[in-house]
């Protein structure tokens, strides 16, 4: 039978409706940036097809964070309390969740425009890194405290769910960025589409229904 | 008795909540787009009536999310547990929901001015056409995995609920707004109270307090 | 011994859960109309003083949405489930609730500047009157269900709680802004403060601790 | 064994949910002030660079509006029920929480440029202050009533555990702002991180796992 956790431990569940509620304004938020060129009416159709970079931005950041979203679900899921520490880790989380709409919407504004669009994709390169270091920072700190974890669940393979992680795909897409900056926003798109994908080991060690 | 869900499946408390943040926002934000032009100190009544387009483009997204919401209230409330692929077509639900601030930005800004009205009319449709395809899609993986439905509830009745799916208004709706907009605007309007009505399939099958 | 709700009753949780958000994030966007003009760097602290039309809209809005919010709080506590109809008058509360930023920002900028003001006010005052109503109805509704409300509260009670409800005060209001539209905004403030008064026969309901 | 709250109290998990919405949403809402300025192409990384002061206040105010929902958390947490004042003196709190991005606001566009600068800085600390009063007021209300507080939870110590609280910190920051504005906003900073430390006594009592 399972112990309960300390008395004084910080309510896991709290954390959970703040983190939810972070993750649901910044994906929510997102949509503000999309908009059409004022004296578009002539050919409204021909500004929202013209608009490519924004839907672009809107939706790899959109995935993005809802793939992190589900990865944050699925590691709170595994755990049956929470510290003092797992409160800032997940600040710090919440924090770069909630910064990313800011690079998105420069990669929207610049992305065809020669210059500004290396450092517009570079900046968003090296936000979406950050995040992905703070999530393994994360579960790693999770994994490495038995008491927050539940009974069922092997801290070590919890541990290592995230060692698969995209940080490689970001470190490549930000380098990409210098020379064809579109082409990693596409990657950059592909690491979160490749992170939702069932057969990840993060996926397959939480979501499995033995 | 019922069955306890299987251990590592996914929390649907989670989802609901972070459901319940993305449908409460994309709801709340819609407000932002209303306003009235600078300069109608003179006139602000008539200024405040002039803009009944973004009246009607407001109320008719604040009515489609909210009846959406209560009908996903509906699915996830007959449901006992989740799993990662009711997480993923749960996100492309919230994609679409989050996405709808901006079709109806549109069609507010552009509704009585007649080229660019049909434009903006015919992209907010097939936005709404392509939720209702995405709730269908959400309704049916449900139904079709016993596993995630409470006991009490017919699989077969659920999946049934959906099938006078709104997506025929919506095609109608869209084929309208070639010649006559502002019509089909009111159709999506229709479609969201008829949605909303207590006699419809759906909620027959779950509210009913037997 | 409390009977369980019927089985196929609406969740209650997640119609809170949801209408919690809608208040969070309307009473959270107010926020964004705050500004100082452009160009205001030379007196900036004269400006911002200048602003006090804002202020005042902004926390007579702020107050009445957590009155709302307090009171709708206080008679869902009351309840034990809920229904369709309930899911629907809820969705109308919210409607107002959501739209309140709006005239609020009227208010914000046309107070000081005699002719629109008195629209701005008036328009605010009805909003605030239709948000009145609708929740006067929510309350009613569940009242008049039995198997809705908690069997330790004594419905008929819970249903006079909101006889002595604001209404009168928003139409004095709305009169009173025909000739003197800053004064009726305070008139709305002081009704918000009233209500949040703890001698409120709504709250001596509600909140007694016997 | 713990008594049961008694059967009319407040539901302390309504407070908490809205209560982590507002926190949520104003944490994620600073953002939106984040941008460049207009024309900005030729020189993106510098104009980038050039935005630190956004940055500085980003910071600043979604570190402190963290670790205020930390120790909020804290609060409640310790706490077993809610009343009419407690939910009163957490709407205040709410209040200049949801205040504190226009403030920022301010910070982000004024810093640098000498004059305004001063103003826009102690308008912060002086909200910051405000903010700390309130926090300490609602803890001190908890604290003296003790069928709010858990049984397991001295709330003796409760009360003690915000005396050492930052108000100071503000004072002498907003003094500073007289001279340094600059400077000052880094004291909020620092203010910030401080409380942000496991060895402080909020967090000893209320996180040590025994």
């Amino acid at each position: 039978m399972e112990q309960p956790p300390p008395k004084s431990a910080l309510p896991l569940g709290r954390l959970e409706a703040f983190s939810d509620g972070v993750f649901a304004i910044a994906i929510t938020l997102l949509v503000l940036e999309l908009h059409v060129e004022p004296g578009s009416e002539a050919h409204l159709l021909h500004s929202i097809l013209h608009e490519w970079p924004s839907y672009l931005a809107y939706f790899t950041s959109f995935l993005t964070i809802g793939v992190v979203w589900i990865e944050h679900s699925a590691i709170t899921g595994s755990l049956r309390s929470a510290d003092g520490g797992l409160y800032r880790l997940n600040l710090l989380v919440l924090l770069l969740v909630g910064f990313l709409p800011f690079p998105t919407k420069l990669v929207a504004e610049f992305v065809g425009d020669r210059e500004p669009e290396r450092v517009a994709v570079i900046f968003y390169g090296i936000t979406l890194l950050a995040l992905s270091f703070a999530l393994t920072a994360f579960v790693r700190y999770a994994a490495q405290d038995r008491a927050l974890v539940h009974e069922h669940v092997d801290s070590q393979e919890l541990e290592a769910a995230m060692s698969l992680s995209p940080s490689g795909f970001y470190v490549v897409g930000i380098l990409l960025a210098f020379v064809l900056p579109t082409v990693a926003v596409a990657a950059y798109l592909a690491s979160a589409v490749y992170r939702g994908l069932p057969a990840r080991t993060l996926h397959r060690l939480l979501w499995r229904r033995d």
